[in-house]
């Protein structure tokens, strides 16, 4: 039901097949975010014209609204928001804590106060895949807890052994055999954290590893060496996932050090705060530069918004705040993302990956590549994971 | 350059082909309202999808944001917006008048304040004439005075002269050939004043003719007969626009008038709001009543909406103030009043138009129908008009 096969390999990139009940996905893949059972202005049809090939969900908002019980009389996700294709599903851990409105962690499971409502509710390891089940997407997460940054390392250690023994209760708790139930390393930026969460979730063997606890505050100079010893010491026949992260330099670097899924409101969320991403960075529609500039956002790009506007649309769409302007730049920022990845993947096929990301880095950034960046590539050259830099603890 | 033929007529309802240099459109028809340059979250191609033939822009809101020279750089209204089909613009008069922002009416013409910056603007039919031609839509308004509901007689009396000396104003100023201009008939609900303005705008012959100064305030007893005895003193062979009229019941009772063209903002900002038209008047997705309800909007809709969507997830959209709630419910309630026309020009073609329409309504009514829709339904049987009631004077 579910099977994962790398096909092309270009120093730790690699170009892979998953296949799911819903449908067979070519990663590395960038999953648009449907928060609340819907990516923000964006329809299934569209989706699936702009190569979108697995959508997110988020547990902790449709627990609270409308209810895991509507989305399965729907037949789940698919048959509720119309699009058809397969979804991943998170915990809802990570949306507890970060929401702000946690009230409680215990060895048992977090109490939070929901922020619909204020009613207190309980989400524990079981409570979390018996939503997802009922939620129904092909891939979903281990409940874990996602520690802030920064942390003390003791917090961060007892953390991480609860998420494991929280991994073990959620393969005990699962029933539905059609969702693969990937695991989530965490560890924060401490190589020897990860170490530690890897010796302890590796054994469960599930069918993907999710990197998670990271973009949650940290630099990319704390952020990428710890992504690199991760993806270097996770199974190389399984997919990895690495949690929330998903601007387009984020993609070229996590793509190099073996990273294969992806996810994050930022193509939805910069274009509903009027920005266009590109191949020479972040547009500002809001600025005044594009009132008079008859070209598209990106001569390039094949999305319905470079197809039929130019900037001088757009930013009119922006200014005079309609309801347009948010639809049309998410769609050109998740084509914009889809389409990194799919020349990423031609790329790694074609076996000059690194080339072409030191390419697109020089115009992306302007010149240089950041140090991170750079360090990056040249670790996707190392097997066993080349940034070996000593890591600043944080306490 | 332009041509307008009934085709078929059933009492005094009629289709017609209005042929236009972008396009030849179907009459009876309701154009989409597109105030700033789009119509409020729907792309042109779904425009073109659920039958939209042709699309309203707005003078006054244009020549203020982008201005009319942007415009113009992109070859007027299609090209901007890229809806590649025929346009018409308004004169801006109205919305000075209806936004409160007027500051001085004179035979000139208005002055008013921006709503964008506060500064001063004047409009004049000379102004308003160049602004349109800039647009470039197919057909464009004369600059007219529509005064607010109730006004003086006295008042209504001087307005409606001068509108017909804007008017001459207008065609001496108009250079462009391939635009056509159409003349509006004011006059309020007075028939005395109407037939006043009949007979000093008639004699110039425009190429339609628009019914304006109507749906403003007053009750629809009241603007009904206006309608009734407007349209059987318009020349049979040229269009007939009722501005700014587009609820469901209106289409059916104005077409039985002899109505042909309608644009109303109703459609999209109702279902901004939440509220979608059916057959069985408007269902509130506010309401806890849709929550569950796994029925689409409408079972013989061919929305996207409906053909992907229940009521239960829409709500739910709603609910949680999505983006795509916005966009469904406006898409579903434009193609609703598409198909509602297409259902009576069907019915006038085939003879059976008052039938459908009695039936039509006696369901969307919930049984019996109001004296105003009945009353226009018997008119539609004379030629001369039928509903010869005395209409008692505002003042």
């Amino acid at each position: 039901m579910f099977e994962f096969e790398v096909q092309h390999q270009d120093g730790r990139a690699r170009v892979g097949r998953f296949t799911t009940p819903h449908g067979t996905v070519t990663t590395p893949m960038f999953m648009p975010v449907g928060t609340q059972g819907t990516v923000k202005g964006i329809s299934p049809q569209e989706l699936l014209e702009i190569g979108s090939q697995m959508i997110l969900g988020n547990t902790y908002h449709l627990m609270l609204r409308p209810g895991e019980a509507l989305v399965a009389a729907h037949g789940g996700l698919p048959g509720f928001t119309a699009y058809p294709g397969p979804f991943l599903t998170d915990s809802g851990g990570f949306q507890v804590m970060s929401l702000g409105h946690l009230r409680k962690i215990t060895e048992e499971g977090v109490v939070f106060k929901s922020h619909l409502d204020g009613s207190m509710v309980e989400l524990t390891p079981e409570r979390s895949i018996e939503v997802q089940q009922a939620l129904g997407a092909d891939v979903i997460m281990a409940f874990d807890e996602c520690p802030p940054f920064p942390a003390e390392r003791e917090y961060i250690t007892q953390s991480l052994e609860r998420t494991v023994r929280w991994l073990e209760r959620c393969l005990t708790f699962k029933s539905r055999e059609d969702q693969a139930l990937f695991a989530i390393v965490q560890g924060g930026i401490h190589t020897d954290l990860r170490q530690r969460s890897l010796d302890l979730t590796l054994p469960f063997n599930t069918l993907g590893f999710a990197i998670g606890g990271l973009a949650v505050g940290e630099s990319k100079a704390e952020m990428y060496p710890a992504v690199d010893f991760t993806t270097a010491r996770l199974p190389l026949d399984k997919p990895r996932y690495l949690m929330g992260v998903g601007h387009p330099e984020d993609l070229v670097a996590g793509i190099a050090l073996g990273v294969d899924m992806f996810d994050c409101v930022y193509p939805t969320r910069t274009g509903r705060f009027g920005y266009a991403l590109t191949d020479d960075g972040r547009l500002n529609l809001n600025s005044s530069a594009p009132r008079r500039d008859m070209r598209p956002i990106d001569e390039e790009c094949d999305c319905y918004a470079c197809r039929h506007y130019t900037r001088a649309y757009l930013a009119h769409l922006v200014r005079a705040e309609e309801l347009l302007a948010p639809r049309m730049l998410s769609l050109h920022n998740l084509r914009y993302l889809h389409r990194l990845v799919e020349r990423i993947r031609m790329a790694i096929t074609e076996g000059t990956f690194e080339s072409w990301a030191r390419a697109w880095g020089r115009r992306y950034f302007g010149g240089e590549l950041p140090e991170w960046f750079a360090a990056s590539l040249d670790a996707s050259r190392s097997e066993t994971g080349a940034i070996q830099v000593e890591v600043p603890l944080t306490q």
